[in-house]
């Protein structure tokens, strides 16, 4: 039985869609309209494996077995046929996805899941029209996907509920963890959560509170440190002898007095971003920012990996 | 020259600033109203060192060499005599505060920093009228302050900006980071942060986006993930080429209305309490927690300590 998942559109997030299906067992055609970045994309793979093979991110395969799940498809229809699994990973472009989509109804074997990485157009907005619009549904991930293990789920109003728990197989089968959104939202789940704190760290400094270092010590020395491996609801449950229950009893009135300072929406200012962005620059000068993403995933790995011996 | 910190008050927070403190070279006497939360705490201490040995949060000294160092002192006054900072962690209760820093102001040498633990009572609402009400201000630590090393240091408006610097050069002597806020306000930063996220995450279980269990995913094995070792400033910083300007320019519009999305304050009613409550026993059995919360606090040694190996 084929395991064959096509992956279309081969950029960063496409890539390390590759590696996530691959490692998880599958075979995966990539497909571009560019060919140079299937190319491309495959150099940078060769180049990701060993990294995710030292912090033990590739289930114990050797890159090479890996790799040698990866290839680019014949052509767009070559690609698309037999696969058991459609990711797409197009530009953020609604007018892009409804032409790509169209084509997919068109080209995939019936009832094969259509799936897109957007992190932000609804499905609905580029599957309304079409003949099999069931199948089609949005899988966010997080990037970086190949190693950031949530992906969310988002269905259309027309999605089917068999094509949503089939892709929620699919990706805990591959190591991935599934978030199941009911319904779309804007901002899906993750980036309302980034929203929500994005918005009181830009408050704190616009309002002169503390400095853009201190929110992100509060953070990454503080809060953040359980975040990791415990969402807020078990933070919340595990801080009150008497669970979350306790823990809202004894301290949701001083919650609901912040909420309500909290709920003036701000844009984010002109003045207030070029302060930010002063203050980033004296901490990471702009010449080693590049340095420092690659650091970032070097840290996620070994951090994933270290998550993988907990219990 | 004394190295001593007087530590009033040896409860859960009293107890890992004693470790925090040992640990970081100082003298540590313990004094409690109830002298025998004193025995309980130094047999507390006993339990915990062994664990943070492993994990390597004793800066390379023998666990009974931290030990060593911590000792009850000689009464309250006795506890306080030759200190050179005291740190005070009594019950949360302005009451007990104004009774304590009272005989504190009395008691410690003249221009001793005499700091309060507590997580939501401004300084200045026990202080006021105390003689030398410069040297007293909030350091709030993260709970449990001997792993996680985040301390907000909050001046009331009397505090000397000397004091906050002397204090600020402690705790990083002792390898806390502190978190220096410009002025009191409700919730001070951590939990204003922790608010808004809270905020955002009962909204979406309420309004039927996603369950619980989602929320936590999306959290501990998404966002939470960098935000362990960088905070949210730095993390848009990275997420766009043009760093955090190149980010704001391409997410403010989103960010602006999800904010607005956002902002009406809701209490946490009684109905959407136990439907948390009901998700979270599911997930986590009543009967589980205090070997949750033991598991809690390992990893959390174990990630500072894995963190400590970074760079």
């Amino acid at each position: 039985m084929s395991t064959k998942v096509a992956v279309i559109g081969t950029g960063l997030v496409g890539r390390a869609w590759a590696i996530v299906f691959a490692r998880g067992g599958k075979e995966v055609e990539l497909w571009d309209p560019n060919a140079a970045a299937v190319s491309h994309a495959l150099e940078q793979i060769d180049a990701l494996l060993p990294d995710l093979a030292r912090f033990d991110l590739l289930n114990d395969t050797e890159p090479a077995a890996v790799r040698a799940r990866i290839k680019p498809g014949e052509g767009f229809e070559g690609t698309v046929a037999g696969a058991i699994h459609v990711q797409e990973s197009g530009p953020e472009r609604v007018d892009v996805k409804r032409e790509i989509f169209a084509s997919l109804v068109e080209l995939a074997e019936p009832k094969v899941v259509l799936a897109s990485s957007t992190s932000g157009i609804p499905a609905s907005a580029f599957t309304e029209s079409l003949a099999t619009r069931e199948r089609c549904l949005v899988a966010h991930p997080i990037n970086p996907p190949h190693i950031v293990p949530a992906v969310e789920m988002i269905p259309a109003p027309w999605t089917d509920t068999e094509v949503l728990e089939r892709t929620t197989d699919l990706m805990r089968s591959v190591g991935q963890v599934p978030i199941r959104l009911n319904r779309e939202v804007e901002g899906f789940v993750v980036n309302r959560l980034q929203g929500a704190l994005l918005s009181e760290a830009f408050r704190l400094v616009e309002d002169g509170v503390c400095g853009v270092d201190d929110v992100d010590a509060a953070i990454a020395d503080g809060l953040g440190l359980r975040w990791s491996f415990m969402g807020p609801f078990e933070t919340i449950d595990l801080n009150s002898p008497a669970g979350v229950r306790g823990y809202c009893e004894m301290l949701g009135s001083l919650y609901f007095s912040l909420a309500k300072s909290q709920a003036d929406p701000r844009e984010w200012s002109e003045a207030l971003v070029s302060q930010i962005e002063t203050a980033r620059r004296q901490t990471l000068g702009e010449n080693q920012i590049v340095d420092r993403q690659q650091w970032r995933d070097r840290r996620l790995a070994q951090l994933v990996g270290l998550k993988r011996t907990f219990d």
